[in-house]
């Protein structure tokens, strides 16, 4: 189960803290890992602190964007340092962890992003998560490491999986990000096509969408279905042309 | 409560990992900190990692023995990394959590040993300890890093302290039975009017799209939204005529 689960880090700047994390990993069981831009990798230093952990770091998958390192999982969360204020579902770590090993366990991927150390994730990658995963800290120093939040996730899942009983496997078929990123981008084009809105400049408007679409776990039918709405809607507009 | 808890390392080898748990105990609400015998401290490492709380550097007692440090205490524990065979209770992090608050409630000072990075807490330490504490872990791969297992312990007694900062509930408007109908009826004619097919003669579309709106649980604003995209792909069909 626990080898459903993707750790992604996202443009982190001080290799030191990706070798803590493949050993804060390792720890818990944990082995899938994929660097999104990391500014300086492999890394001596990475090896170092990794101790022994350096076969996660050795088989990490490196990617140039956050979409290549998600397109196969089925459900993405997203840690936030902060309480944001925009109507994402935020879960504690412990119910987080039992979500996502529920949907693993149905044998979906799930990646679980974090962000990089000062700025966390920007608003277009929190519009690639579901949900997103908030560990309660300090109101009056509220700055945990990124390898921490690793490991207190982590820790979450590995007790979680080990009490796990298997839950009864849903007869839906679970749509991956890059399915996901499919409709949005088409829900885009067609707001453009048919002049309801410039979606370039009302980034917010398309947040509130991709949650309500997120919110509705489409399956695969669904987005044929959504996506042929929306090629109709724009089949309007080119007929005219 | 948490006031009443000392985190208590024994010959720290790395300033780093000082540093590191400084910063991971400060995260989590506590603030007393011990050393002893520390082979390098005060330094500019720990300071660095400490990256924000280094007011627990630089109030960190500094002992040369530990019966020195845990001398007020009336409950000490010692963190374990192997699952000792010598008598001792040995508790998993939330169990023990709970024991070290419900001391920590009644005003007893409690005191939790951390060892050395290479060999943990001699014998004779262990000899001091109340209880032991083990963080569940990888069977083939357990070296939890030091200031890693202080942030799993310290994250279980915020939780258990109830101090954590509270998720603001959401603040989603529910909509009305009439309000969805509205939005179903302004879907069916937009797909009509796009020519994208005849929701009369499909009847278990209408009912999967209404499953899918019904999971993504609209509020208000959503339903304005998806009524403004049916209104705006309608208008380009009455425009043509």
């Amino acid at each position: 189960m626990l080898n459903n689960i993707r750790i992604v880090l996202v443009e982190t700047s001080h290799p030191g803290n990706i070798g803590a994390v493949a050993r804060a990993m390792k720890n818990m069981c944990l082995s899938d890992l994929a660097l999104v831009a990391p500014r300086e990798f492999p890394s001596a230093e990475a090896t170092s602190r990794a101790s022994g952990a350096d076969d996660l770091l050795a088989a990490a998958r490196v990617t140039a964007t956050l979409d290549e390192a998600i397109a196969d999982c089925h459900l993405v969360v997203g840690a936030s340092a902060r309480l944001r204020t925009v109507s994402v579902p935020q879960e504690a770590p412990r119910e987080c962890a039992a979500q996502v090993l529920a949907a693993a366990g149905q044998g979906q991927r799930v990646a679980l992003l974090f962000g990089r150390e000062n700025s966390g994730l920007t608003n277009e990658e929190l519009g690639r998560c579901h949900q997103l995963m908030h560990i309660p800290a300090n109101p009056d120093y509220s700055s945990l490491n990124i390898a921490m939040a690793v490991q207190v996730l982590s820790y979450e899942l590995m007790l979680g999986a080990g009490q796990a009983t298997v839950a009864a496997p849903e007869e839906r078929e679970p749509v991956t990000a890059r399915e996901m990123q499919g409709l949005f981008a088409h829900l885009e084009q067609a707001m453009l096509d048919i002049g309801f809105s410039d979606p370039r400049q009302s980034e917010k408007l398309m947040l509130r969408l991709r949650r309500l679409f997120f919110r509705a776990e489409p399956d695969g039918d669904d987005i044929r279905i959504l996506r042929g709405i929306l090629s109709a809607a724009q089949g309007r507009k080119s007929m005219r042309r």
